[in-house]
């Protein structure tokens, strides 16, 4: 695969996940995603990292979540994500792609499952997620899965932008950058009105 | 107009606000609606408390923004309300409505403008959001609104719950509920699977 060119909003990126690193909430933002009547959904998901060579912002998602149905009606999503130290956001838009275990890119499905905690890994052998709890606190006690063969209804979600804003609130008055992806698939960026 | 009960998720809401009141990220939370091209849109808003006597969410917008005109497209929105000190997330469902300098409402859209800071108020009187910045430092530096009449383009957001979807993460080992508004306008709660 050819490595794709850092995209310019990378920099301002990396720099807000530096410089609010000492909040473990930095690692979380909220997808927003299309529900198959019509509202969008929106949750917090974890930031699990960029795909090596490649500007798609990496998720994962239980295969049984409601968003993976979502996704599949509509692949067209918006993540919002805040930093609370130095008071910026990003917005995202984009569209999303699963890898689940039938699809290419085994590798790196692989790889995200490993870097999981035992914790983490344990989720995806808990009981359906939404359907009416169970009781029995040894549902939520199964067997630890391997950590070389990630569970079947494991899904890696890879988010590609198209466009970018990024708002600093301490500015003065305040900042707002806005990037845009072209047809010739490079990013131009242009100072906007907060 | 007749007091609504109030709704069976607004205690365990208020307890959340309450546990985190020391982080004033607590007070912000997630807002998505549709965008006009089928695009979910997805921002960061203040949270203005609730409407007295009812479960409406109180936000404020520009009525310039974009999501005025996605919200006269689609009242259909999510919000998504993370808490980090105690590591719970509320999801709500439900619909918006706009109330303009020409809506019913006027006390209480005076009322909430009353209550902003002047620098919230301020922003009011801002040249026009997402067009090409301008640089000159004036135009930042409106007079200051009265605080007796809403600026025209000050618009207070009512927001409408069919659905809450409540995630403790430290829960043993989660735990979640999910409400719904009947028919009747009664709440119900079930406990449900992480």
């Amino acid at each position: 695969m050819e490595a794709e060119k850092l995209a310019l909003w990378r920099a301002p990126l990396a720099r807000a996940l530096h410089l609010n690193r000492s909040l473990p909430q930095s690692r979380y933002f909220q997808l927003a995603t299309i529900r198959q009547n019509g509202y969008p959904a929106n949750r917090t998901v974890v930031y699990r990292g960029f795909r090596d060579q490649t500007n798609q912002i990496q998720m994962i998602s239980d295969l049984r979540s409601e968003k993976i149905q979502q996704i599949n009606n509509s692949p067209l999503a918006e993540i919002c994500w805040y930093f609370s130290q130095t008071r910026e956001q990003f917005r995202f838009t984009g569209t999303l792609t699963l890898i689940s275990a039938d699809s290419n890119l085994q590798s790196i499905r692989l790889q995200i499952w490993q870097q999981l905690s035992n914790a983490a890994r344990l989720q995806f052998a808990w009981p359906e997620p939404k359907q009416p709890r169970i009781e029995a606190k040894e549902a939520f006690l199964p067997p630890t899965p391997s950590v070389n063969e990630p569970l079947p209804n494991f899904g890696l979600l890879l988010f590609d932008s198209i466009e970018v804003d990024h708002l600093e609130l301490r500015g003065e008055p305040q900042n707002r950058s806005h990037y845009q992806l072209d047809q010739q698939h490079e990013w131009s960026v242009k100072s906007i009105n907060p």
